[in-house]
């Protein structure tokens, strides 16, 4: 790989180990700007909506670029992709989810001119809106911003 | 999380982490069948069939009966839909995968009943059919078997 | 065909024909256990409920196994596609269904151990929330279970 | 329903029943036009062409005007929509079809301004291309005409 | 290009230029019947009513004639298609848009046997629920009526 | 509009007008980067190709950096979404293309840090591989670059 930093790896790592397990790749993570979170819903919007506020509260993007909602925008929609499988939809196809997630920034390339890039992960379970009638997902998503 | 054994967590490592970062999970690995490949194409057909391949030759599926071969298929496409995003298609869309890729299959549940289950994972590339122009990509598919 | 109970047949002639026009396949129906029900709305989740729901009452699948729920639930989903071709939403889509539907559940396969196998059928009206704005369609899903 | 003449249904008879079988439903087709054919393939195109010059040769449709090719084309994909579930992909996919197909033509409303419809069904068998690998598939195509 | 009349590039420049731009084309919509209108919503529902509704209010289509809606119906989705790439979702993809639409009904064809088609075309902005957040967005469909 | 340039609307007109007709937003085309060209082909990867070349030779991307390739990519595929409504496919599906085809590349919003954004448009035709056997269709994509 042609990547010095593969910072979907690294999200996938933040979104699906535990504290414990991730300490062993803790100082990968000195070259990125990062942060997690948590999101249990029927409803799509609201997923997508605590990816955004995470990335803004922890100033991952910059709240009045729209140029970069919109890259972070597309990173979160092509890990639903992953999440739910080709249908981006959860309440209405009568299922839900319970999922991390993690937002990645970083310079992935050795080419400094190839510039930053956003990588957002998701793992968790997606089933029926029964306890225990559900299976692990994961998404990945990534973008230059 | 209801499941004592996560098997779509345990395929993720698997098709993402080198040998030596997977040593630390290795003791997991104890109670589920498993195995691991590399496919690089432009035609998803192939990379269908490396996985199918590998999972007959490896045994981690039974050859002759269509109801494991169905298992694995199904699973196989929802790890597609994360790695493509939306579209399952590579050469045809102008792109070109590289790709590690684990299946997983185990009992995840704490009920014997609901018996075995089967994941599927891929971590690698996607891009242009040129060095370098390419990102991450990942796919997980679990179902049951 | 290798088949020696065509499942998805028998659920779309149960789906589709009338009582007096299902009569001469009676004797087919022997071999495996099967309802039918009817849905009506613009409401994606309740047509999936109402599938679920005639399932497990008529004891077609374990009420509480997930993997039976599993099956049942990725069937209908297939089903689905067809009624809605491609975009699996109604009411989103400014369009209601009127749909009978038919659960099958049964051994098709002539070797054993090729185990039950599920399917589903829908056979109804589409269109615009006007009466008589409709056509008709038609889904058919199935699953080993 | 408000039409007096169900083609899908009868379309999804002639692709789905055996000759005797239909007989019981004869009558019912004196007031529709239709044909039936067959076609195996992994490559899509010839599934679609091989139901474009059935319903040419039987004059099922005008050769010569691209607004009925248009109507059927439609109706085509509709009806692959069903069988692949929301991929319409066959090789590519590492899958294979044995279908039989019918087109009928008609008038289904009581309203005659309402005009000629027509419909186009698909079933058979989609699955690996291994002999036996594979399980029933279905999908109906409705459209103006 | 075989057709004397483009309908779907009228519907796309009335969709999109301004009154003073369309001007210069003014000649060319003689010979077809259109109409104009805007919605902004987050409500995919509320967008196709709207198209629907101006299509009937300035009779482009027959009110009570189901093969006319049903002929529109599949334009607008069409249309919707461009403007989601790929997902026709809004609101529950946590996006909202701004659009102006057109509806074009003529005869594109030499051929007076290939009748009436209708075009519709989408022109607007989409993008996150917040002031100037967003970019532009364009569909067009078209379909025999 | 929030945008002081709308490169969407220019990379439509650029696609869909005739030179003469363009004549009377020539000045508008002073702040943007642009090229045009055209594509005929049953293959979605020479459509891309095309599009991908004719940037490179006219200089509208960084032929050498990976993130402009990159952004113009998901450009493409998007205006491509809008091509083929909903599946990325030609020949597989039976049609073929004739189009034309635009890049503009600019800054749309008034605040500077908003920075460049890409415009990739197709007008043309698609349909049945048959002289006349087609109707028009467009597509637009839009990216941050
Ligand atoms: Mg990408
Ligand atoms: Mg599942
Ligand atoms: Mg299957
Ligand atoms: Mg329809
Ligand atoms: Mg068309
Ligand atoms: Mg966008």
């Amino acid at each position: 790989m042609s990547q010095k930093i593969t910072i979907g790896k690294l999200a996938l790592l933040i979104a699906s180990l535990s504290d414990e397990e991730l300490q062993a790749f803790r100082s990968t993570l000195d070259d990125v700007a990062f942060c997690q979170g948590k999101v249990g819903s029927m409803n799509l919007q609201k997923v997508i909506s605590a990816v955004e506020t995470a990335a803004k509260r922890n100033r991952i993007i910059h709240d009045s670029l729209y140029r970069e909602t919109h890259a972070l925008y597309h990173a979160i929609l092509e890990g639903i992709d992953g999440v739910t499988r080709g249908h981006p939809s959860i309440g209405e196809m009568s299922r839900t989810v319970g999922l991390r997630f993690s937002i990645v920034r970083g310079r992935p390339y050795k080419d400094p001119d190839e510039g930053e890039w956003i990588a957002v992960a998701f793992y968790g379970t997606i089933g029926a809106p029964v306890k225990g009638a559900e299976h692990e997902t994961f998404g990945l998503g990534i973008n230059h911003i």
